[in-house]
């Protein structure tokens, strides 16, 4: 039985840690097929299109040599089965947002999003100059995984509630959707937090298993349809200022590629980090405005409860510093945010402020 | 006397269009080596550095098979030739800065910056999603070339002056640096506006043969060494507010290349665009830091600066406006500003304030 046959007759997590003895296979009649798992719903708007487009770029600069063939949440894993998909071998490659597995390493976070962290921008910079790449990879040692930056959302929406968020007390006993660290910092404000993948969220929201959800922002969202639910939306969120999506590949399987191949992985994945965020960006605007002509109520969040969102954030922090390669990432994507931030305040703030006052 | 050996010993621009009439060559033995020549000295800070990273990308997600060879300002041709070596085909492609060739047609502006025009990430919104990318090719198909935007310096400072500058009168008579469509601005303040490539430009401030310029930003004109001649910095400026660079082919070259070199052409370009603006992000704030403990003093401009800028872009707008091309480009990149400016300023404008006020 080769490989492929293996995998894919392999019961779903169950067996996956065999595989990891198997030697990568060769290119055949030089060709290849990655297969790669997804933490989207197929077609989920941007985050599903950021995975088709790796696919497809890598298939098209490598001449066809190497293919990708996705496979959307629950077509050969769940969504949160991924991670552990293709560290152990059964899947070749995931695209998926990192902070799924901070139960994996806490670290993880970083590589989507952390709450009071990093805008997209300060993301990339840290990403690609001060070391973040570099930090991915010694994660992804731990756990056999090559992984790059591969999408981003920007940053998210607050999001979409059942009443109006008037001071901290009003998280206490709502049931609401937030992965990753923010929302650990928000189950300190007395919410009852809960994980659930994308393309689940709308059902969970619309039977009333929870009270509200964020998502991504008013494209995503409305495509999503939570307008149809819900009409109280909060624009800004502190929970996911930048958040960054990942191609991550078995390290055996990305080893076994040619330097070529390998390369073509890195730079298209890179490709769509920028690609992903100008989708998002683009259509964010002209979006919010048809939600509020369908009578979405825009709001953001009063200063006090922008304090208590600091204050757990800190909180959820400090947890996690007592791993030294928490602590690592953590200084070093510190560091670097507030270099990038300070010359950003000078430079581009300083020109759209004015911008802004002189063009009205 | 096959192409290559033609156009290397062609006189600089001289017999150029005569190579437009000789086909493209053929890969030979699947190899090909492609010219590019650039608007940067060699090895100048970020804007060389760009054009090395897209050839490098070229050359290792090809195999090898598609190699790129840069030629730096002066070296094949001038920096400012470079255009009409690649349109001619002297040189299948270029690397540079396509607001020097608003002579050619002042469309080409808005694919670096045009005054109180798009950020860095409002730019990439619009190219990469809004059709910026489209009108970029339909002045390329004018001009026999195949463009990307390959490159980006971020929003770039007001410059170095020789004094302070208090109101718009401090303008008149005043020599400065200064290319593009801004520079044409800034003549309207009365200012002696000159167009000098990068690498000239120490020289012409040193000598007094200019009173100012503006190059890029902190990290850069630190490298440039402007600080030896004057100490007057201003941070914020109105002319570039996130400057593009370009990977611009010979369009007959492009379109003998197989599929998957063109889009490795087109990946490694977008991919650089991106890569370029963090390397300037994450190195502008410590660099501004070393220039003022080394005595600098760091400027904002006055409001009624920023509104002789407002009054003298918003003049040189309505003088292109007579050419459709001109307008159609302006009313599709102000359209898309527009939008994604408004979701910008609601969501991550909101929270970096919040931030800010939360952190400290």
């Amino acid at each position: 039985m080769d490989r492929r046959s293996f995998l894919k007759t392999s019961a779903l997590g169950g067996t996956a840690a065999a595989a990891t003895t198997l030697a990568a296979p060769a290119y055949a009649q030089g060709k290849r097929t990655l297969t790669m798992v997804t933490t989207w719903g197929r077609g989920l708007a941007g985050v599903f299109d950021a995975a088709q487009r790796v696919a497809d770029n890598v298939t098209a600069m490598s001449d066809g040599q190497l293919t990708v063939d996705i496979k959307a949440a629950g077509e050969l894993v769940g969504a949160f089965e991924v991670f552990d998909a293709v560290s152990s071998g059964q899947a070749d490659m995931y695209h998926g947002a990192d902070y799924y597995f901070v139960g994996q390493h806490p670290g993880y976070a970083f590589f989507t999003a952390v709450p009071f962290g990093m805008t997209a921008q300060e993301l990339s910079n840290w990403y690609y100059q001060d070391g973040g790449m570099e930090l991915h990879d010694e994660l992804g040692q731990i756990f056999g995984l090559k992984s790059f930056l591969g999408g981003n959302t920007g940053a998210q929406a607050g999001g979409w509630f059942s009443k109006e968020i008037n001071s901290p007390e009003d998280f206490n006993g709502l049931k609401f959707r937030m992965p990753g660290l923010g929302g650990k910092a928000l189950g300190k404000l007395g919410a009852s937090v809960q994980n659930i993948p994308g393309s689940e969220v709308y059902q969970a929201l619309s039977s009333g298993a929870i009270d509200g959800t964020e998502w991504i922002g008013p494209w995503a969202d409305e495509k999503a349809g939570f307008q149809e639910i819900t009409k109280t939306y909060y624009t800004a969120g502190f929970h996911e200022p930048g958040a960054g999506l990942s191609v991550a590949t078995n390290r055996d399987v990305f080893e076994s590629l040619s330097p070529a191949h390998q390369k073509i992985i890195e730079i298209a994945s890179a490709e769509c980090h920028q690609w992903n965020l100008t989708q998002f960006l683009a259509n964010n605007g002209a979006a919010l405005q048809r939600l509020q002509a369908g009578g979405v109520k825009v709001m953001e969040f009063p200063d006090s409860v922008w304090d208590a969102f600091g204050q757990a954030s800190k909180e959820v922090h400090e947890e996690n510093l007592g791993d030294d390669l928490y602590k690592k990432i953590y200084d070093s994507a510190m560091k670097s945010m507030k270099s990038s931030s300070g010359w950003q305040n000078l430079s581009s703030g300083v020109y759209t402020a004015q911008r802004d006052r002189v063009l009205g």
